[in-house]
């Protein structure tokens, strides 16, 4: 079981010399790639990477695993409040791992699991829709806050606890609630000792975009009936790989490598990340918030202000060859793709023959949609190279928890090498907070009262553009 | 019921000289628009352009609103095989108008439509989900392909007929499909002929990610009990102010003049679409068809090959801003975005008042969830602009079928003059087809038996450049 990553499409030799990577330009990242290493470990030493731990608690899967029985046994849905790191992890597993249409089944297809939802918006329209299709007594909801001050969250928080408590009783109502935050600090920890919630804990240390492997992903997918401890044993596992000293062992300080290679020598500012699998699309969405928020930072150099960080893309194939392709293949040379890829998926349809006079349809006949589904990646990353379109493949041998766990940890460790390449820190994200502060003043906290008068101030007296349909 | 364009954010006077246009930099622009407009104008007139006449193809509207009242009755699911143009368009309007858990509904609930599905890749683990979870006997296949020669829709078919036969004999399979293809020609319009299928006529003039106001769009809209008719009035209404000779009341002229400098003489060759609404969520991804296949594009000037066009983001907010705002105000200046908002949403949902003492979340309390959105759009708008980020505003006064019609045709016409802004032809794709005969190859397709041969030798012998987790 294991995931293979081929760069083969990333060098000269495939696509020249103006787009590829010789082995020398590869090789002098060497430097750079050993400090990154050597910061890295040392860290991790001290403690400071605790997302690095997450795989090896032991306790922390029991208590989850634990949680999650007595969850199945008391509800028909569950519901994840939660936004950004709070809610992709838990997406992207649910996606890659559980029944295409979970939801839709009966109860007995589910084998007794609940439905489960996220809910990572505050859409009035959306939330209200989702609250009318679930009903309250047997509902189980997650509210996921690591400082309980995240005001969609919140939000939610208080609409479905008002509406808990109204039916229920203030009592009682605490049962319906499951709060995974901070173990002891933060207002939803607060709350939760107040309310007297059933709690999971997220490591003060790690930050939403690193916590799939917290209780923040692994409760949902627990319920969900993934084999959770495979996750786990999958991540540990590429955690040898991925701490490799060579770099040409290392797959996830390889690709790293490569994709700051693309955006910095050879001005490809843009990644995209298009799996072949319906399983993994929302592991493109996960991987797009890890890469951009990590990544996209304002920095110091000298003494000038630098602006860096490629933009991440999800697209899905073969879907988005409909959609994306002609883009890819024609427009500017300013992408790099990575194609996941699965060797076998875990059904097999086939195409029964028809229309065999018809050219363009009976060839089909015979063959499985997982032919075509092969035919049409490797046909794509063809193409792509004969147009000299830059790309890399990760290869997963099938799609089950372990190279799940495998893949979402090596691309962890991938976002750790990027930002110690960019020389940037990639676990903070100073950018949000003007935006958060606004909101905040417009809503009246207290203490950003000047945020809303700023806001008011440079509408007044703005020149209108504007035109009407 | 206007739309409006709010393009302050794109001015200088908001971001400053060195990422703002003036209004020199916009009026330069207004001879390529006059070219540009009188080239529509002249086409349109010759015929040339039909999906301007789709909104008034009023025995076009009865014929499909006739073969969605039929459909009604007959099924409990209907199921939309389609890939690229023949699903987003579709996909777009349910998720923008019709219930945000329609499939979800009790049929009462549902007002008796269907559920809606939309087979739009080829994965054979998604795909097997699907028809496992559909009962053929209660089931309407509409397939969607103007030439029919679409390998992934074809393969769909051909699956889902074998399955209607086997179970409903040869004579009677035929009432569970409907085919919408071209009207005369093609391999669906032949075998919908052998087979005695229903059928929906696509103008041969009208690509595909030009379809979604005809039958392609409006039959799975109308079978999901979305009022098509006004639709199509909205789309009307729109066609009034994108015909304007003057670039400054024609609002889909201006936002491609403006979308057209971000790219060019501001050198942001990224746009992102950022819809505040899960409704208008899918609207960004059939936008990133559209923008993406019509301006990705390869062309000679004077004998020197350039390869152009903007690369199309969907995002989502408010979720979005945990994701990838923090990219989008520290990262690079490389980025354009569209933010499509709702005046009023169709539902409120009121933020109750709890804990007031901390002051992280007793401020929520009192207002809505509708506030909270509204807020959090202004914030962020806000805090870009202080950021000197570049962005309009397409507001919809609401969400409903007459302003999401106005929505789709705007930005329909936009497509049209960006391409004539950017002197390319924004109706081909000539870009896909290598991929698709390499696909042929592989799949054995009768003369393409070459590709397969290309793509051996080249493979043979590849160094392989490989690192396995």
């Amino acid at each position: 079981m294991r995931i293979i990553l081929d760069f083969g499409g990333m060098v000269t030799d495939a696509v020249g010399p103006r787009h590829g990577l010789t082995m020398k330009q590869i090789n002098a990242m060497g430097g750079a790639f050993k400090a990154a290493h050597q910061n890295i470990a040392q860290r991790r030493r001290a403690g400071g990477l605790p997302f690095y731990a997450l795989p090896h608690d032991q306790k922390g899967l029991k208590e989850i695993l634990d949680t999650a029985d007595r969850v199945v046994k008391r509800c028909e849905d569950f519901v994840v409040l939660g936004i950004g790191g709070s809610a992709l992890g838990g997406i992207a597993l649910f996606q890659a791992l559980a029944h295409p249409h979970h939801n839709l089944l009966p109860k007995a297809k589910r084998k007794g699991r609940p439905r489960i939802f996220f809910a990572d918006n505050i859409d009035p329209e959306g939330f209200s829709a989702l609250l009318e299709l679930v009903h309250p007594d047997k509902t189980i909801f997650n509210v996921i806050s690591k400082s309980g001050g995240t005001a969609e969250t919140m939000s939610q928080f208080l609409v479905v606890r008002n509406k808990l408590v109204r039916r229920l009783g203030r009592k009682k109502h605490a049962a319906r609630i499951i709060a995974t935050t901070d173990p002891e600090r933060g207002y939803l920890r607060s709350i939760a000792g107040e309310e007297g919630y059933e709690t999971l804990p997220i490591h003060p240390g790690v930050g939403g975009r690193f916590s799939v492997l917290s209780p923040v992903g692994l409760l949902p997918a627990a319920v969900a009936g993934i084999d959770i401890a495979e996750l786990l044993a999958g991540a540990r596992n590429a955690d040898q790989a991925c701490k490799k000293e060579n770099l040409w062992k290392n797959p996830a300080a390889m690709n790293a490598v490569l994709q700051v290679l693309a955006c910095t020598l050879k001005k490809k500012p843009i990644s995209v990340m298009m799996p072949y699998s319906d399983a993994l699309r929302d592991v493109a969405d996960w991987y797009r918030q890890i890469w951009a928020e990590s990544l996209g930072k304002r920095l110091n150099v000298n003494g000038r202000v630098v602006h860096i960080g490629p933009t991440p893309i999800k697209a899905l194939g073969a879907t988005d060859q409909h959609s994306q392709l002609q883009l890819y293949m024609e427009g500017p040379f300013d992408k790099v793709v990575t194609f996941l890829t699965t060797g076998k998926f875990r059904k097999t349809v086939k195409i029964p023959a028809g229309f065999n006079k018809m050219d363009g349809v009976g060839y089909l006949g015979g063959h499985t949609l997982n032919d075509l589904m092969q035919a049409e990646q490797q046909a794509t990353e063809f193409a792509l190279t004969q147009a000299r379109r830059i790309h890399t493949t990760i290869s997963l041998p099938e799609i089950n928890p372990f190279t799940v766990g495998q893949l979402l940890f090596m691309l962890e460790v991938q976002v750790l090498y990027a930002g110690g390449l960019f020389e940037i820190n990639p676990l903070d994200q100073p950018g949000v907070e003007a935006g958060k502060e606004f909101t905040y003043g417009m809503m009246g906290r207290k203490g950003f009262e000047d945020r809303a008068g700023l806001i008011a101030s440079k509408r007044r007296g703005k020149r209108p553009y504007r035109i009407m349909v």
